[in-house]
């Protein structure tokens, strides 16, 4: 064992917390101080230079680009009949925000989040794990680089924990998903059909989702059922579900 | 010179294809199939296995994914005490398909591109120039690998193409760009003011554009400017321009 990964395990001050990590992750991290920030919560972060908070934010937007290319270049190598509107959707359906803070909540990330629960909402307090999911892999990434979190990502993550075949074959039933999450929050939603405008094809047929009287999702396709489904899937990307 | 490299430039039967892609590139490419692949639109290739057509669709996925992966590194680290929604607003004005489209006409993509232009309007034929810059980005990364891509990205074409300072200043004029495009194509284009719904808040307001008739976008805001700003937004993320 090398000498600096010796000295980080059994004798540095931050040697729990780093065991934390090497258990989490499966690797002994290096720069410690990008893994406490991407596990830092904008409503436990200090302002620093010009206003912009040390919280997990700045590390969320490079961690999900850099989760997004592996995953592109997953599904590009495991389906190479398959063609770019498929490989958008399938891996839409992989880093969606459920997915993630599902994932998050299976790594046990809740222990090492900082936030301050006064300040978020029990609903939201679900998504924190998500976007501090997309914050790990940017600390990956620059800590380590991209093959190694590539290789993070394949091995630890993708592998052990995502079942690519199965949520290829689901179909996300975006309107029984946005009623459901109505139902649980105590909101009503109204699916309110628009009567077409002079000159427009009367085949058509336009859908507005009211959720508690505000329009979240507008759909307008040649079926009415496919005109509610984008108006949801409209209303479920607006609203975080 | 390495004999592979001296082969390639001077012996192989490719060896012009290979002085032009270096001219373009400014390095010796590898696997010259995938670059090939990379500058072929769909209306001039063929099928291969399962009705999939070797056309530069799918490299173009994973390259969009590299691409915007790269400028978030780039933007993170030029951009310190930014926060994110500075980031992301300014990666999309850099890798906008207008944006791609003009680095790649000044690239000289247009003689190496093959498409059959019978079959391609001649307003979209000039997005097959982003498409296929795109696409170059996935060939040059299977080809090449992350950190080649991302050097390559970095010295030949950000810093010399890319003005990133200028397009933070601008700020992109949805309406303007929408009611010029229209006029260019001959579309009616109408804002229309939608009254507010009851229980909803008076001092929102609710703005459609329909073009020709049909909605192609909506927003809703707490300013009459704000929602025909988001509203044009939508619609020309919805038409593509």
């Amino acid at each position: 064992m090398p000498v600096r990964r010796f000295y980080k395990l059994y004798l540095s001050p931050s040697r729990k917390y780093v065991k934390t990590l090497k258990n989490l992750l499966g690797f002994v991290p290096g720069n410690l101080s990008l893994y406490r920030l991407a596990f830092r919560h904008k409503s436990v972060a200090q302002s620093v230079k010009k206003g912009v908070k040390n919280s997990n934010e700045r590390l969320e937007f490079l961690g999900d680009a850099v989760l997004g290319s592996v995953v592109a270049e997953v599904l590009f190598k495991l389906y190479p009949y398959k063609d770019e509107g498929f490989l958008t959707e399938l891996r839409s359906k992989i880093v969606n925000r459920a997915n993630l803070n599902q994932l998050a909540r299976k790594l046990g990330f809740e222990k090492l989040i900082e936030y301050d629960n006064r300040m978020i909402s029990a609903t939201r307090q679900g998504s924190l794990l998500g976007d501090a999911f997309e914050a790990l892999v940017g600390a990956v990434y620059l800590d380590k680089g991209y093959d190694f979190t590539k290789n993070f990502l394949i091995n630890h993550i993708i592998k052990s924990h995502i079942d690519i075949h199965t949520l290829e074959q689901t179909e996300t039933n975006f309107k029984s998903k946005l009623i459901e999450w109505c139902q649980r929050h105590g909101k009503d939603i109204i699916f309110e059909h628009i009567p077409n405008q002079e000159g427009e094809s009367t085949k058509l047929f336009t859908i507005v989702v009211n959720v508690d009287g505000e329009v979240m999702g507008l759909g307008k396709e040649f079926s009415k059922k496919h005109a509610e489904k984008l108006a949801a899937e409209k209303a479920c990307e607006a609203l975080g579900i």
